[in-house]
């Protein structure tokens, strides 16, 4: 185990998935909490030297004020899906933290998360303004806490879809639209982003927003020898449907039909309520089926805000397959998870894997990450063992 | 292509299992159905040349009474399971195979197997006697359907359990025990078995039951240069407890207990109902979970005879287990295929798969045939994805 | 049992729900089918003398062509729901009552529904021309067949709501719209009502359509000493919600959250996939919850066509309620029923229970039969016990 | 609302049951939680002049050491089914009924019910001294409290089964095998119904146990002019049967098979574990599908312990069922509740009823208290609504 200075950079610092990771990392220094959830602490991973949980400093960006203490009791209170005590133990931890969280930025963010924002955001005169600004943020960050390295994940509500076939895919015609709001297409996630990776440090996209899938900005990030990855955690549903459809394929099992009906009542359900935003969850939920399948069948996905659930996602799905004979048969499943400590321990997993990326000089995707993402940049194989295999043998070629 | 002339002996050759891969083989050459649920179909495995499905010719040894038609009517009509046109355009073809099944054994069986038993059995003074009748029917079938070689594959009804630990591991030691009934220890699985593969065939055991694992049965295939491989087929519950076991140990979420109620009402059923039979099956369909994970929740297994049912299998099975910050979470699957269904079409995958080791001069395990069975012969592999891989792998290497 | 000669007419007559109650009614003529799912062949209605099943005469309105026999085939290959044979016996039973079947009307039904017509409808100049070219397909089979009363059940597809607020209320003042289609605003279950209510004749609403449902019409059937109920037959989510949701209200346990997601894939099913057509299906699924529990407990309804579902409608509900000390549970139900073979003896019972009103000389709304539908008219009462209840006590009353 | 003094005296004090309306009661007087969950709070029942929660004081008997504020800790922290805050805030109360506990009893109680006990419990010579030495703790509690009635609910462990066949039905001939240990075939329960009864005070049985369902014992409260009623809380599972097959039945839905499966972890669950104890409770949940029905269709149910879920009860039942033209159809579902929150409420609530039909001077069995119960005394209707309405009825009666 080795202990380097890193920050972890998270946008959306106060999100139910930001709190919850923040708070693990606090219980997780303290020896409060045990490994479950958490990848990176796999015997197969142990040889890696990956950096102790004591090296990653937390700061972030923010739209909505408010307090880290506030979001992990929601999740106590509202939910019941965290332990209130665990939340009192570390009150101190995320006093400290909230401190470092920063004014973030809305850009083609969607109706439904500017009605979430409440903290004063500056205006920034042009995205390239904002951009340097938000680097600031960062820099301030990096050398108020000596930090060797700073991965900034996205983990903020999701924002209504771009069309990256619209995007110049060359860094320097995108880097000519940042003069002015009028011509700028991107939204929020791919600044942030951008502001991460030109200063040569390291972006994860954990959500279905934009953020650096654009190949203007893999170009930047080849430019400056940074890394980035997403996009949207593979964390319920989707991580089902990811190792179920390769069953049916291996057995010939042919899928006649798959509905999947989510249901969940945390902030990120407010927003998702929103068509516009929506839109860019349920792209990245359903596409998989037909690319591990091979073929189309009839698909649905939907996600439904349903208040009293609270974090807890719950998920039916039915899958009516042919099998022999042609006779029609049927799998269904309910999932029932907490949304945020589904997704919190992959975010300090990811956060760990990027570190060491970056200790090991690598740039550029860091396609080894696969299994993290329902859509993730670069990579056609949606398989979850074989995604899985992929981030072993990346740790076999350390 | 190819289509050598290969003889398919079915033990327990007009159970449910039986009739469906002995009807569906009928269809298959008949084009009147198509490749759904057979895994040797894909086209992975296209290239493989195995053997055309006009290759095979179905015989088989019974303790039953009555006619294939029969069952696979039964199949029809009370379980909705099969379209009863599709036995109707069968129908010579079945009747034909008929005159094909010659009498069974029945030793160690258990209760609730021979009140099964409605055929005159040959009362066999020894069990090399046996065996020597059992072979005499290879023998006769082989020469008058002018055969290349023969894949007997077990498909009757589970024994009570066996241990293998209590028998000696060498076959000439295991030999000297077939001269009387009272020093012979095997179950009729083991003495159909010993029939094949002394005579340098193969055999393979779709059941729980003990067939060809003792090693001193492994040792007399070496000697006769025969293949075998078993046992139990995996098709359903635990397919899906072969494919979500590893996805939750590759996120690192505790599994504390996991619960998997089956109900069915087919013959199978019938004799699992007895709790003899039932503790070889329940043993099979348990012990993975530990194995794949690595530790060991509680688990609990039950399999319930509910006459209604039929073919149609339903299972319940729920997932309790720990995720970050030790929150409890929950997944629940129900599964309803047809018992008969699933396992016909592997049955003729078996087949095709070991015509072709034998075509390649392989003897001994088939080990490369683990994703087909609950407990795979020589395998510690549970993982069907790691399984279906090492299937890959063996063509490959063709 | 009496045996008076009674014509059932059904609008959408080549239908699911009119082939399966048609053919049943074949069925159970010549004993070839028992009593399950027909609520009139209950013991606690046996003193009650209602017509034989060999009373009724099938005949009824149309839009598409077809045949009865291909409907009932369609219900027994594609979706596996009925057994083949059955309709092979019935044969020239329903190539019979086929000749019986006449062109409907289309009329504010939706484009959903308009694409399915494919008969020649005949161009009606006026509202009251198309209602008196009805009303002659009634007499003429009145007199064709000798009958001594006639029961027009409505089985056709959903239609787009219609705000029967817009509507006056009186007889006179509806009838003086019908002189033009442009000062119509009656969709064709209102004008197949009216037919039927205007010749005193009895009219069942099985859909959510506005059928019978305005005030005016009701007056029409006092006029003419008609019979009318609605709407929407009772079968399936809707029925269980209307036995459980009184369990939770007696318990005081609080519904926090109710979703019902409902697919199947059968030509009603094409229909509801029309957002217009589907409002009149939503609003009658959802509002009995709030009615029953006297609180309005976040709801979902979704109603989704899913193509290989065919005729089986499989629904999810998830129910969400807080019990003592403010503790959250779950209950969830799986329903898989076949919704033709479930409405289906229903359209038959509503057709015996209202012959027999008529005998017994009742006039204008069948209150009685509440607990047939999710929207009853003129009953407020949704509790289905209690529903039930009530058709007891008039059978009581007779 | 009146507020007489009232004892309610729980035999198993310190079980999840009593802890839960010990806690319950306690939190009602300090207004800190809401009325769901509890019947007696209904609005049809606001005009019956019930006792305030203020009126009763709670005492008990108990054969473990420990204490109510450990116990509703577990229900908290273990099973995440009670906020721990409320636990906390009642501190103070729960202490002071934990000195108004008494050593209980064992006797026929079974072996898994032996080995919880861990107070030292008395050695009474005969059984008649045993009563004597209960009866002398409900004197003291009545004194020392200044009480006008006292209400005994049986909360404990589940005793394996007598047969009440076996004993006498007059009370002199079963007072009569009070004088010795080995003439009396009475279990625990029953004695401790005998205590409270014999002294003219009301008995409450909500387990499977014995209790006072020997006639003999209901001669007893004739000639005491006592008050009883049992037997099983009927909570969740069974109370869902018990609104569901009468749904069947109504429809005519041919119901082939029932099949429940229970799995939980509280204390319960392991005393259930012992096959004998099991066998009453077993018994108890299952016989109301055939008596509602009134025919017997296949049924199963199990219960298991399964440590991880605590108090969290969760039951899937599979209903498979004949429709119309004989075609099969499925109901399944699926309910999580927490086991110790749906009972104790309904202990609550008894004790309520029981104090008015005390009130009123009635005597004897409470008949209408039989929607409370899956196995009613004296009641052979067990369909909930009818139930709840005899319930009703009583009030309206008043």
């Amino acid at each position: 185990m080795v202990s380097p200075r890193i920050g972890l950079w998270l946008v959306g610092a106060r999100g139910g998935v930001a709190s919850t990771a923040t708070l693990g990392l606090c219980a997780l220094k303290r020896r409060l909490i045990g490994a479950a959830g958490l990848v990176s602490e796999l015997p197969q991973f142990a040889g890696l030297e990956l950096a102790a949980w004591e090296s990653f400093v937390v700061g972030g960006h923010e739209i909505r004020a408010g307090s880290l203490r506030d979001s992990a009791l929601e999740l106590a209170n509202s939910s019941r899906a965290i332990d209130g005590r665990l939340v009192d133990e570390c009150r101190d931890d995320l006093a400290e933290i909230d401190l470092r969280i920063r004014p973030g930025v809305l850009c083609r963010s969607g109706a439904a998360v500017e009605d979430l924002a409440s903290l004063d955001l500056p205006q920034d005169p042009t995205p390239r303004d904002c951009i340097r600004r938000l680097q600031g943020d960062l820099a301030e960050f990096i050398a108020a806490e000596n930090l060797e390295h700073l991965v900034l994940v996205n983990v903020a509500s999701t924002e209504p879809p771009v069309q990256p076939a619209d995007l110049p895919s060359r860094w320097a015609e995108l880097d000519a639209t940042l003069d002015d709001w009028s011509t700028c297409r991107l939204p929020a996630s791919s600044l942030y982003a951008i502001a991460a990776i030109e200063m040569g440090l390291s972006a994860v996209n954990f959500t279905p927003s934009l953020g650096s899938s654009p190949p203007a900005i893999d170009d930047l990030a080849r430019q400056r020898k940074a890394r980035h990855m997403g996009c949207d955690g593979k964390t319920g549903e989707t991580l089902m449907k990811s190792v179920l459809a390769p069953m049916f394929r291996q057995r010939n099992l042919h899928v006649m039909s798959w509905v999947g009906h989510n249901i969940f009542g945390n902030l990120d359900g407010v927003v998702l309520n929103d068509p516009a935003n929506k839109a860019s969850k349920v792209a990245s939920k359903d596409h998989l089926i037909g690319e591990i399948l091979g073929y189309r069948p009839q698909t649905l996905v939907s996600i439904e805000y349903i208040e009293s659930l609270g974090d807890w996602k719950t998920a039916w799905d039915h899958i009516h397959f042919t099998g022999f004979l042609g006779t029609p048969m049927t799998l269904q499943f309910i999932w029932q998870g907490c949304d945020s400590l589904l997704a919190g321990p992959l975010v300090l997993d990811l956060a760990r894997f990027t570190e060491k990326a970056w200790r090991r000089g690598e740039i550029g995707l860091m396609t080894f990450l696969a299994s993290f993402f329902k859509s993730p940049y670069g990579i056609g194989e949606h398989d979850f063992t074989r995604q899985f295999q992929a981030l072993e043998a990346w740790v076999a070629g350390a």
